[in-house]
């Protein structure tokens, strides 16, 4: 059992730590503003001219100095108590912010040897902020110290509760805007505190920042009574701790105070845990910080009220290099916050600055813990062959793969229960997806009430299950960005829900590969099953393959895709996705009994290649092209094409027929579009040049053509796939409904194949015959055709 | 100002009452069960015997007893009080409960008039229901009386609140369940009270049903401490009433009670507001419903307990066709209901079953509005003329388009402030948007604290801004599908938050548009701005063009997509879209200054035909073929391509250069792919079958080839768009990144046209040139280039 970190009694602020800590926050502040605004003159040595200004004045002041708030008595408790800190900044367009703390604490100079912690280097840090070729305006990748990509709001607080499992060592402070608390994603992560474990998770520390406004409007949790909010976080499970204030001394020794509680009650609670045995779940403190928007900056712009406003959203002061007035407001602006006291004459920051400031790798831009590849170890993945199902003859024998892959999850589970860094993630639905075998390694995380008919609840659990695609996808974000390794199992139509948070993993993802110093870290491996052809219960609603093309339209150094089509092919791709870095790899694969193609060894080999022919199910002859190419990607695709395939060798034997499977999607990419591509060679190689290739699929069928429209055999290249003709109906009808199903596959090759539509006449009528039989059936029956029902490759 | 609801003072309810309640409750939860199970033998005429069963059982009976309560009771105080009520199934999985209800009140028979209210309807009902060709297993549009799909949790508290906006008659009642309630969207919703006026808006009743269990796992919120759960929705701004427990006589007296007790506080709020002008926001009730998940069916299957767990979710006797001891079980629990007494001997409901049920439109089964359309009136669209911005000579002005919309958005605000059915919905960014002219016309939706230095709140206004795009989509498909009008405006990239609720939106006007009874409503309409190429100030996390991509995978005849050039072509499209039907319609337009090419008259024309040649850019002479198509979708797109076509004029005269702008993306569609798609004379006519074409797109490059590749030039179509090269930096440095840059497209053109590479290699050299002084430039000064800066047209 992890030991509870060690509790200080607190202690009042002295006056003289006061002040240091004001100077510090003065420092931040006045580096936050001169980003804004200077190209030169970064110490104020001279009077200010308009050729010191920025030409053009992008960034967000308005959180900032709040943020340098947080930041200062963050230090001030690291140093006081060692703690380790990681802090999750949610107001990230307050990028300003966080690279001035790390420039004064000297963690950016250490990644970015050419910014200097003096005078030269803090004219190259305020230059390159929003500058082109220089450094974003949001925290981002490039901001040493953080895990949490500050453009998109909404995540902060599942981020902080993901970096916070199996590091019982760890404080994640995590600051909460007032907008940011609007979103129906963070809203719904404050439950998250009913799965932390407080004996091997470490904490997390809300500080809900109310500075009032958004862009334009007042933020809604601002304008409750406190009584009202109060409650909401009460009944959040979380115990308020309040400051609020504009006079900055006040506020220094308020929030040193409402720091230092925090941390007590957060000690005792993890002490009890730890140490007694307390079960009961704690009610976790948070700091509710209400100061003004845009505090300290100009009280008022051309007569209009700024500071405290939505006015100081962005830049309060918008027209310094035209108007003599806004000049003469930004120096007085600037120069209030002493500037000569803060710097030495090269510009270093003073003893007073940096008295709060920790040490080494405890500084909030130096923690590894903000660098997850630094910490991240190889997961122990037993071997496949364990897990594998045998296969004698392709098509005979049926298994669900998903929970083949259970049993190898369940092991890797078993293998990481003491080292505790794997966890599997998933909207309620891990049994429903077939992985429950991990459940006899791991129960689900669970801190609030049980009942004695509950089975499978774990306190210290490290299968996370809760109704809410976007907590799942922040906390294993959060989890691997901090070095850990996990897996998002996920219905296949739903993981749209987090369209938007995996477009940022990976922006992030393909920003930081391009970092020396940002380690790589385990890949986010998605598993979308319960997907698109089998949707029995729930039907049309339920149906929607689309996450593949829209992964794909993301940056091709991060996104693999892959679609085993039986249960060793998943064992082989799951194995490569567990153990790669810095991808997302999506797996789409049924929980449904599927037919077994391929051994283990097979499965290997044709996982590796990612493409390639099953020569047992075509009919060449070896001596010369087939006629066509039946090709498939996906589980169900795939089972109608070996159908497909079995009907052309009873009812058209002469046919040579060329049957490749795609398991790596990308590989249909040219080799420039995606390092997985083929290049043209290979790709006639298995395609052929000028054959027709009827292309059975499992989601749009037009992704296929984006993917292949630069091949010379493309304008032969006939898809078939999900068109959204779908509702509450059986897996056959699906198919048939789509024009996916065997017959049709069947159709399409005599209507391609040049001259066999003449000569096969009789086999196309009965194709057509078996479709209609299919449909007066259905409707009797409400089943499938047995023919369909009972068909095997070996039949 | 509308009148206050009658208020009945709240009575208890006799036995009596009680009584013909429970039989109701009974004659719903003897159907939603039948449903499930029963293939025939509807009444239990019989022994039940296998063959009565269904092969396939599917569908949810866990949270069914549950909706039949509410359904039960918002019978009876529709009736006691003579309300309009809607009401929204958040558990819409419980599709059973809900047919069931509209069976029994008569409204199922008037829209599908073969399944009769009597014994032999019945049976088709029960027969129909996740069959094969009947109906869906969850709420879905073919279900009477339901605006909300249940098949996707989290939004059913969002489509409340936008049902009730503006419908100040209309009582809102909004079933969430517990598992819903874990969502990040509907955590979000409930501080949509602070947006809902008690004056012009109808009231929302939410009915939080705690059954306890999801698929899988319990619920986090019914496992709080009573008195967390009960701050949690204090702070929400809800007073709770609680109900619970699991006797059935008991539960309906305390829900009857609950239920008088919300409605009489309502009514008084209501009055207040209206009366006596109360400004304080009222605490609107919320009723917390607890009782067990599969309340009344089988208390143990197989020695495991069923009701009151995770086991009653779906089918609770998986067996019955094979297992006697499950068929028995099956049988004696659906005679619990005692039918006999229930059904007369013709399968009709008896008096006492039917005593609760309302009239005519008042029944939650045949309310108009849940069927929209029935209630929408066109939007007064004032005349374009009034709002175009003058072209005498295109290129030569700016103007930003969308705050040209703005006014003519604003005209529609003053021309609906009487009927109130016009609103516009945005996350915080209507004036970030630029279309702030709005305001004049109607203040933005505000209930919660305000302060003197606000701007624009407005208790009565009909802009609706919050910080959660999930919000704002919710609201706005409520208010839509009640029969009202509206916009959402978003940054371009987030709009991907809402990804997957506008697929079920999709998929709900798919379906509805197939129903005859279903009515045409507005459409939704998208306004994207702050789009991929005008990032300046958030840089890579704010660029996203893949929303026109996921659009395009869904039902054809729903989704339109228009990129239009200018201001003019702005208002065309839009004056389209808003009087449009039934679509889904995406606007992407910049706000940032845009050069001015078409008048209003030419911008009619163009957007009418959806793509065309502007001729007065080109350099055809009409007697042949051009050499070249250079073709635009989008506005930085067509600047840079007219900028192109521009340096063509000027450096190599000689060439032949067609010019092409599509507005409509679904025209470049074959046209059996696509109601707007063009046929292939059409769209050889535009872009030639065998010349070069150079395609500027605003969004991800391979969309244009995934939309052209049948086309017989599409081998000679080259694309340049977007391709994830992005930061924080200028318009033109962004162009030049993505190779979308004037330059570039004219190297383009010399590298594709034949013969050109070698006639023109000093031209080729001079563009190359210009990129690399672009580079220099910017990083010296940090802007682009004066010659890029000062272009325009006529230069």
């Amino acid at each position: 059992m992890p030991e509870a970190p060690r509790q200080d009694s607190s202690t009042q602020p002295t006056d003289e730590e006061l002040r240091t800590l004001d100077a510090h926050w003065r420092a931040a502040n006045y580096l936050a503003a001169g980003q804004i605004y200077l190209l030169a003159n970064p110490l104020l040595t001279e009077p200010l001219r308009p050729e010191h200004i920025k030409p053009r004045l992008l960034g967000h002041w308005g959180t900032s100095p709040g943020l340098n708030l947080v930041h200062t008595h963050l230090n001030r408790v690291i140093r006081n108590r060692a703690l380790d800190v990681l802090c999750i900044w949610g107001p990230g367009h307050g990028g300003p912010s966080v690279l001035a703390n790390s420039w004064l604490e000297g963690s950016y100079t250490e990644r970015y040897p050419d910014v200097t912690r003096d005078a030269q280097g803090m004219e190259l840090l305020l230059r390159q902020f929003s500058f082109p070729g220089g450094v974003p305006s949001h925290v981002a990748p490039e901001v040493p110290g953080s895990i949490h990509e500050g453009g998109e709001l909404g995540y902060s607080l599942a981020h902080a509760y993901g970096a916070a499992l199996d590091h019982p060592g760890l404080l994640v402070a995590c600051v909460i805007g007032d907008g940011e608390a609007e979103t129906g994603p963070l809203a719904g992560s404050w439950h998250a505190n009913k799965f932390l474990d407080p004996v091997h998770d470490g904490a997390v520390l809300p500080i809900l920042h109310l500075n009032g406004y958004k862009i334009a409007n007042p933020t809604v949790l601002s304008r409750l009574p406190e009584s009202e909010l109060d409650a909401l976080l009460r009944g959040y499970g979380h115990e308020p701790i309040h400051v609020s204030g504009d006079d900055p001394a006040a506020v220094h020794r308020a929030m040193a105070q409402a720091m230092d509680t925090a941390l007590d009650r957060i000690a005792e609670a993890q002490r009890a845990a730890r140490e007694e045995g307390a079960t009961e779940r704690p009610h976790w403190p948070v700091i509710v910080l209400r100061t003004p928007k845009g505090w300290t900056g100009p009280a008022e712009v051309d007569g209009e009220p700024v500071e405290g406003t939505w006015r100081s959203h962005q830049v309060p002061l918008a027209g310094v290099r035209d108007n003599p007035e806004h000049l003469r407001q930004l120096e007085a602006w600037l120069r209030s916050y002493r500037p000569e006291e803060l710097f030495d004459a090269e510009g270093r920051p003073v003893a007073d600055v940096l008295a709060c400031v920790p040490e080494g790798g405890r500084r909030l831009g130096a923690t590894p813990y903000a660098n997850g590849g630094l910490l991240v170890r190889d997961l122990p993945i037993p071997p496949l062959d364990d897990f594998a199902v045998p296969v004698d003859k392709p098509g005979t024998t049926l298994h669900e793969p998903t929970r083949v892959l259970g049993d190898l999850l369940a092991q890797v589970m078993r293998d990481t229960a003491d080292r505790r860094d794997f966890r599997l993630v998933g909207p309620d639905e891990t049994a429903s997806n077939r992985l429950q075998a991990v459940y006899a390694a791991s129960g689900k995380a669970w801190q609030a009430g049980t009942l004695d008919i509950d089975e499978d609840l774990d306190r210290h659990g490290r299968v996370m299950e809760v109704l809410s695609e976007h907590l799942c996808q922040g906390w294993l974000e959060g989890y691997l960005l901090t070095g850990r390794h996990g897996l998002f199992s996920c219905y296949e139509a739903f993981v749209h829900i987090v369209d938007s948070m995996v477009n940022q993993h990976i922006k992030w993802l393909r920003t930081s590969r391009r970092l020396p110093w940002r380690a790589p870290i385990a890949s986010l491996n998605y598993l979308l099953t319960s997907h698109v052809w089998r949707q029995d219960h729930n039907g049309f609603s339920h149906q929607d393959p689309g996450f593949v093309d829209h992964v794909l339209n993301k940056s091709p150094e991060v996104v693999r895709v892959y679609l085993p089509p039986d249960a060793n092919t998943l064992l082989s791709v799951a194995d490569h996705a567990l153990r790669s870095r810095d991808y997302v790899n999506v797996v789409v694969a049924g929980k449904q009994p599927c037919f077994d193609w391929l051994s283990m060894d097979e499965a290997r080999v044709h996982c590796a290649r990612g493409a390639g022919i099953w020569e047992w199910a075509g009919s060449e002859d070896g001596s010369r092209e087939p006629d066509v190419v039946l090709a498939c990607a996906g589980d169900v695709p795939t089972q109608e094409t070996l159908a497909a395939a079995h009907l052309l060798r009873r009812h058209l034997p002469d046919l040579s027929v060329r049957l490749v499977n795609v398991v790596d999607l990308a590989r249909l990419l040219p080799r420039e579009e995606h390092p997985h591509g083929m290049n043209d060679f290979e790709y006639d190689g298995l395609f052929t040049a000028d054959k027709p290739v009827i292309f059975a699929y499992h989601g749009y069928p037009w992704l296929i053509h984006r993917l292949a429209y630069r091949r010379a055999g493309h304008q032969h290249l006939h898809v078939r796939g999900y068109k959204e003709a779908g509702t509450t109906t059986t897996p056959f009808d699906m198919v048939v409904r789509n024009d996916l199903d065997r017959y049709r596959l069947v159709m399409d090759v005599i209507d391609r194949v040049p001259g066999l539509a003449v000569r096969a006449t009789a086999v196309r009528q009965r194709m057509a015959d078996a479709r209609t039989r299919h449909h007066a059936w259905i409707r009797e029956h409400g089943t499938d055709l047995p023919e369909v029902a009972e068909w095997n490759w070996n039949a």
